[in-house]
């Protein structure tokens, strides 16, 4: 089954905003095992998407349009689709009874346009819209589906979590089973060298995908047997890539962040944390305590972009900063000490280096940057050299933080 | 001059990236006045991207693809390009010494892929790469025009910046001219409603954007005559907006950030910044030294996500924690004056909130947030009560204590 993914909305051609709703759409259809070949966006405009919905027609099994489904003369998306698939609209009351609450709800009074939204193309199945007037519509037809759903994505969303997706999977003869396999301290291109003969296989099938500091593989078998078949197909490969990346990998589950993971681990282990950050100035922090529950781990933080705040804060030596620079190994390690210290953490994750544009040398180019982390026991540091903007920069070396705080909490890294 | 954009990659039609690339592209074209009337994401396959080009070029007069210009097999938009604009691929000796540069400064040794990449349609003009080694290409070729650009956003949008809009501004007969007028404490809606006359307005064009706890106002005009023409229709609409929204107006700059405009008005006057984060923990700081030259203002930031931290790091009163509780108009007081003297900060801002998803209360619900502002003379503190999902809500906390840093800045706020 092959599907596209067509996004109306004068909105979107204009860049004023970015398509999610596409992206959320052709990852739900992946995971459905359902093929995506286009996805197209087009404007609130007849002829135009008349002809981008025959062409769909022609070349697709199933036509997912989102947006120009609202009450203006401008949403034209159920129109021109009933008039593509020859189709009279009728007046639906399930969705006429739906507005009428909305309004009521709200205290607003309704005019004559919201009954257009209540118009449905004849014998089609209409969706329930829990958080908007728009119902979404599955026209079925000549062996060719259309489903309609509303532009907002907190409409969107849930309707297709709870309505199309289970109608897909009524339809589709296989189950599909998925695991994703995420690792840190690796390019997705050196990965996809080391495992290029598994990217070639078929079923279960194997894909990479780069994240900022992450590389993420993606296992997926399809079974038309049953599901745990799908899954006895796949787990031999998530094992398989375990082994050969050991503590590499920091998660199996597609939900499950890096910094989830380090709060679980922290949890496990009962470590406090606490971060001591130059060039990425909070960003560390941050990203832990956006990380639900993270209090029961993380008390307190220091932003010590300055070199009077280093040796005020976390107490790192003149004579140091002096010596080394600030952005040295040893300025690092005295950060980490410091602010385990200070904050009485169990353990402490510190960086220094140099973000640019400006600051680099020939001797600590731009993207030069030292992590380190200290417990009771030990102080692990290390040195990155790190391409991109500032802000990738600042990115990067979060994620590779992180990254050290599980390597240091396991029990096989050395001091 | 019609446009459409094709961006190509499976990872798009996998779901596994949002497409803002499109999104961009489509904002840069209405800037320049060209239409788009459609954007499509095709994969990396032959026969398909064939299709997509052969279609835009029948129906669009100019496309611009981005993505697929990689050294894999599976990058193949300049070889499927150039077949269906009949040119054959040449050797372009700039990018290829682009692409020797580059591996030398990365100190990484080239393979035979690698010259894939300097490989361009005979006859094209090379867009020069500064960000990585695949160039740009512009193919002119009976009254069509494709524009070729790599898929990285760090790499296609400074080349669109620097070469491929001068190239449109020289082909343009009108001239356009453009302000943003950017503002904080409102709501889009709010905006949209008390300009809506000027909502209607044909030149200049005057339209709302909104991001997390901003709203943007952009006034466009075009010209016949001349740059000076385009800007003189467009300045008296900027002059009536700054009149009427004051000092909500932090900047009339396309490109300056909220963030910028802080640190710009700190260096003004001569102030330095700290902070002080409990629910934001270090995303405010971290904002803030996202902008080059903030170790200017900005020396160190405490991250007191526990009330311990609080009491310790800020000197925050045990018997105010008790009393008020955490999240309380008493406790972001001294918080903000507690940092302020601790970083010898001339101000300092601090934020105290509900993030969520738990900790919420009838009396102090999910979203409520107090932000203060301690400088020598004045402490001031306001409440808010934000909607969304926790990231959401420690993005507009950031926003709004970055807005009220400018206004404890300013001279009319009061203590």
């Amino acid at each position: 089954m092959v599907a596209e993914i067509i996004c109306v909305g004068t909105e979107i051609l204009l860049g004023n905003i970015v398509n999610t709703n596409a992206a959320y759409l052709a990852k739900e259809l992946a995971d459905l095992g359902i093929a995506n070949y286009y996805q197209l966006a087009v404007g609130d405009n007849v002829e135009r998407l008349y002809d981008a919905i025959s062409v769909a027609r022609s070349r697709s099994d199933v036509i997912i349009l989102s947006g120009g489904l609202g009450p203006t003369d401008d949403d034209l998306t159920k129109e021109v689709c009933a008039k593509v698939f020859g189709k009279n609209l009728v007046m639906d009351d399930a969705a006429k009874q739906n507005i009428i609450d909305i309004f009521e709800r709200r205290g607003l009074s309704l005019t004559d346009n919201n009954w257009k939204q209540a118009l449905v193309p004849e014998g089609s199945t209409v969706l329930y819209n829990k958080n908007g007037t728009a119902p979404g519509i599955i026209i079925e037809c000549d062996e060719k589906i259309a489903i309609l759903l509303p532009g907002p994505p907190h409409e969107l969303i849930p309707m297709f979590q709870e309505q199309v997706k289970p109608y897909f999977e009524a339809m589709c003869e296989d189950t599909f089973y998925s695991k994703m396999v995420k690792m840190v301290f690796s390019s997705e291109s050196k990965v996809a060298d080391e495992i290029k003969d598994l990217l070639q296989n078929e079923n279960p099938t194997v894909a990479t995908y780069a994240k900022p500091g992450e590389v993420h593989i993606r296992v997926t078998a399809k079974s038309s047997k049953s599901f745990d078949d799908a899954k006895s197909l796949v787990m031999p490969y998530v094992k398989y890539l375990k082994d050969k990346y050991g503590d590499k990998v920091y998660s199996t589950e597609a939900d499950e962040t890096l910094e989830e993971s380090v709060v679980k681990l922290l949890k496990e282990k009962k470590y406090t944390i606490t971060t001591a950050e130059s060039c990425t100035g909070g960003l560390i922090a941050s990203t832990i305590v956006n990380v639900p529950g993270s209090s029961d781990v993380f008390g307190q933080g220091f932003v010590t972009y300055s070199n009077k705040a280093k040796k005020k804060m976390l107490g790192v030596k003149k004579t140091t900063l002096e010596k080394y620079g600030a952005v040295s190994e040893q300025v690092a390690k005295e950060m980490a000490k410091g602010a385990r210290k200070e904050a009485k953490a169990g353990i402490a994750v510190a960086v220094t280096g140099i973000a640019g544009p400006g600051g680099g040398t020939e001797e600590k180019p731009v993207g030069l940057v030292y992590i380190a982390c200290a417990t009771e026991s030990k102080v692990i540091v290390r040195k990155f050299d790190f391409n991109g903007n500032r802000n990738k920069i600042r990115r990067l070396t979060t994620a590779n933080a992180l990254a050290m705080v599980r390597m240091c909490l396991s029990d096989k890294s050395n001091s």
